[in-house]
């Protein structure tokens, strides 16, 4: 989607260690007008099919998966991260490996907002190991619901994430695929 | 808000230790047509204030201060979590207590996004014992940005947090106010 990569042009900054910060639109401060046409295009490529809910996972994701909801005029859940599972028996969990931040945590959901006949799209703002995506997928099976897809705003393309996940069976739309990142600048797989 | 105070008493959930619950709306699922109804109440209530940015803290605030920002046309800021801060020159922190996770943790917000021009409107799901709120209060004013108020959905009357954070001259809007919790139901300060 060129008027995303244009802005991550013009507004991400690449770190040390394959970082890229968009802080200032997507991650810390969010530009809703912005993320509002994002979340057109999301509606766009997933328009025919009947999606009944959002799924996220906390905390970067929630504001892009809320206004990609209003879209789709469904709700939104949240997986919340947690360090301590108390095996209850009303939320699926799954364990999420955060490669960031080099540590295991679980991810829930609480059984309620997760129902076999949902058709459920993911919103991520990330996908690079896919690891976060995996776990959210593993939630949606067990609560035996159908995966519609997810829906990504930035890929690190050059991470194995995507294939994981596509390979699955599991359709991947990402409206940016980032090929490499370097001095130079970023260059999009278009 | 009678709207709102009628979808608390219709969904909400009383747990022991006066926890209210509202899991399926607010701050698990996120009914994002009804929070939007919220939002153009907490504009009407500060229309006139010429917000320029709406602050709140991860994880359950992000999705209602983006839909209260897409209202304003303003964008969100969400102060951060962390347990390691690096002093670093380009954030601004405070320490927040958490009553319900009984622990102490730090919250940043990068310097790039609060600006002393800025007139903000901080947004969270719940006000208690104002331990959050306070703590996004002194990012702003560590800014030399303008508090212009806070925008609450829930307000728990019968604890300490909205007497404290109003007596320090910070406007506070609640859209329910819960006056007590108990087997009996859920009443409020109208």
């Amino acid at each position: 989607m060129k008027l995303l990569e244009d802005r991550i042009k013009q507004d991400g900054v690449v770190r040390e260690g394959n970082i890229l910060k968009v802080d200032s639109f997507i991650n810390h401060q969010i530009d809703v007008g912005f993320i509002g046409e994002l979340a057109k295009e999301i509606k766009r490529l997933y328009a025919d099919e009947q999606i009944t809910k959002i799924l996220t996972i906390e905390a970067s994701g929630i504001g892009i998966a809320c206004i990609v909801a209003q879209e789709f005029g469904v709700p939104v859940v949240f997986a919340k991260k947690t360090k301590t599972v108390n095996i209850a028996n009303d939320v699926y969990t799954t364990k999420v490996e955060s490669f960031t931040h080099k540590n295991v945590y679980d991810i829930i959901v609480a059984k309620d907002f997760l129902h076999p006949q949902d058709r459920v799209l993911i919103i991520d703002d990330f996908l690079a190991k896919g690891s976060a995506l995996h776990g959210l997928i593993e939630l949606i099976r067990a609560a035996g619901a159908t995966i519609v897809g997810a829906g990504i705003i930035i890929e690190k393309a050059y991470q194995e994430g995507g294939e994981l996940i596509r390979s699955m069976g599991v359709r991947v739309e990402s409206l940016a695929r980032v090929a490499s990142m370097d001095d130079g600048g970023i260059t999009f797989i278009s």
